[in-house]
């Protein structure tokens, strides 16, 4: 069988990074155009394509034009500045190229309403290629809450919690989009991890949808702080510079079925990553984080701290019932090709589908259900916190939509 | 010199409680009136300060304007349900009998309107007993954020994470308000434990204040899952009922400041007690339930796990430092008088204050700040969400108003 001709676009740190130890470590797969608008990463990029692969990439672009004007191609990954995934994507589209489009947020419900046109006219696959709902942690919670395990499911929360200062701050030496948006926007910039392993778990779109949100920022010290601290070594043209972005933004959403999905986006200030992962139900709940298991009749007490250390960690025991075996048996190679596998399992499931000619297991009704969070979060944050209504994109589809997960999940045998 | 002369109205679980273990333990308290809607409940009461001071209380009613009547009672506390906490205060201002009134939330703001404009008439000394303003973690980090610890504080959580299903649904049984309260609202019913803490921190009324709100409000599941589970038989007349109150209400905060403070009501899934009281500023965050504090600069890393297990309690280290010494010398008798000791610190700020005329460390326009969420919140969950304007209750004051905590705190010499 022929390999998969690959065209890769965006060659910031995750695009380059993607493309050598993931796509590049798939035999079958091979990566055959190159384009970011910066020529040098071009460069850097084909110089690994050569080192692995011992030839160059065909098409080495500026303009991504230029890459999807090859109908040769079985692919483009799509990993450029937020602002432009979803362009792109659609054009790739129209071009009859299948996509495998990075997260990010959305900046307008017009790219969100274009993306799912573009998807209905031409039927070209595409997949939001959110990694975290291929994680280990998310998945077993999934499996657990199919099998009843937490009973009816009415909230669950979740973070980006990451702390970006330092990526933002040198942002402008190392040309990373965050600096532009973080200066001028103000919003649940990056909603995806989170929320989309929670709007499969509550199979929004699929029986169930996202009808309403609201967003409050916090205000913006955390950047400026740092930069004071760091008496702007990193990037003396900071000096003065206004940062829009809150540093802890709050969004609150409401589900057709009556769940709320809480998320907190946390990336300039101090902290540990996590993303705060937990579902809530009748019968118990789920923390990633502090990888605790708790179900209705389990000890309780008023001393808090005694409860976490005594039930930290217990997720542990749940593993060899509800943990999907590619993760119990995830092998060092497969760890090695992307944050611990997670990259590896999401781009398996792609080029599968794409094979295969099935249904991609992130749809584009997932990517413009979850990529609008930002521009809505941004309207929201802007009138202080005012509701706003959530599109359903499906078109009345989400009623009779069956319920799927990217991978068949529930109790083991 | 003589003995404080103390009524108490309410005399349901709290009231009684606090009574026996709390105010009478003070040697220059007396108990000298009791009342209760409930006529069994009084003569209960009565009993214990019969055993405990060899006399009956002088005034035993059903009716609180029989207590009020007394003018040379030195103060009451009030402990009644929820809905009728303002009612009883405000006549007993305007009767010049200092309050001590137990917390919960308004109904309306027109009651909060009327408490401070009774205070200010009368000039009547009232506090609001909301104890967890005297709880040690709380009162050691906000003494490090005035030392400076956390840097600029931006963000505050705190959560009420209290599984209530027992106490709600034998509530028709044990005529507990809660029930009637759980069935037919649906708010941020019980704010000020992890609100009161947050709003001294962030020195709300003293050079900054609350501004605006928004609600939402998860369905309610938890109560009729319990109900159903046990098959009704905690209460079989309660077969059919339906339940308004949402099972998680995540509100969200705006302060003048710029700070946001998140409130989650969490009283009705499985889990275990958790105020989740968490501090985030510029240079670090504190967690009260996992007891981590994370400062700029320590190690972090992406196994969020291994993270909680490396700083899961680190929080003893600071203790000596920024706990007051009340909490660290506390005796065996003060912790056996009520909550571990939280109520006793409570009670004698009250008295001391009383006895020597000094402000009440929780004042008027705290108790109409705090209050008032629930019936703002109420509003808010009604209408999806809408961002409800905060009162300014200090009606401007607050700009001028120095900050002050309800104990001198600070890094310990």
């Amino acid at each position: 069988m022929k390999k998969i001709r690959m065209g890769v676009i965006g060659l910031g740190k995750r695009g380059t990074s993607v493309m050598k130890d993931v796509i590049l470590g798939f035999d079958d797969v091979d990566v055959v155009a190159l384009c970011d608008s910066y020529e040098d990463r071009v460069d850097a990029a084909n110089a690994i394509v050569k080192e692995q692969r011992r030839h160059d990439a065909e098409i080495r672009t500026t303009d991504y034009r230029e890459v999807l004007k090859d109908t040769t191609l079985d692919a483009v990954y799509v990993a450029t500045a937020w602002e432009t995934h979803i362009v792109i994507a659609i054009a790739a589209m129209r071009a009859g190229i299948p996509v495998a489009m990075e997260v990010g947020g959305a900046c307008d419900l017009r790219e969100c309403n274009e993306l799912v046109a573009a998807y209905e006219e031409t039927g070209t696959p595409i997949m939001l290629m959110e990694n975290c709902c291929f994680g280990a942690d998310e998945l077993m919670a999934t499996a657990m809450v199919r099998d009843g395990v937490f009973g009816e499911i009415v909230h669950c929360h979740g973070a980006y919690g990451h702390d970006l200062r330092e990526e933002i701050t040198t942002g402008g030496v190392k040309r990373h989009y965050r600096l532009r948006h973080y200066s001028r926007r103000n919003c649940e910039n990056y909603p995806t991890h989170e929320l989309g392993p929670i709007a499969r778990l509550l199979n929004i779109n699929r029986g169930n949808r996202m009808v309403s949100l609201t967003s409050v920022a916090s205000k913006a010290a955390g950047i400026k702080a740092y930069l004071d601290k760091h008496n702007y070594e990193m990037d003396e043209s900071l000096r003065g510079v206004e940062f829009a972005q809150g540093d802890i933004v709050t969004t609150i959403i409401k589900c057709a079925g009556g769940q709320t999905i809480t998320l907190t986006l946390d990336t300039t200030l101090p902290r540990f990553y996590g993303r705060e992962f937990t579902v809530r139900g009748t019968e118990g709940f789920y923390e990633a984080d502090t990888g605790v298991v708790f179900l209705d009749g389990m000890e309780e007490g008023f001393d808090t701290l005694e409860m976490y250390k005594k039930y930290l960690g217990n997720n542990e025991q749940y593993k060899k019932d509800y943990m999907p075996d590619m993760w119990l048996n995830i092998t060092e190679e497969q760890r090695i090709k992307g944050h611990g596998g997670i990259d590896y399992f999401e781009f398996k499931a792609f080029f599968e589908c794409l094979k295969e000619n099935k249904p991609m297991p992130i749809d584009v009704y997932d990517a413009a259900a979850w990529m609008c969070i930002t521009c809505l979060s941004e309207a929201s944050c802007a009138m202080g916190g005012q509701p706003m209504a959530i599109p359903d994109f499906t078109n009345g589809a989400w009623v009779g939509r069956k319920p799927e997960d990217v991978m068949p999940l529930g109790k083991k045998s």
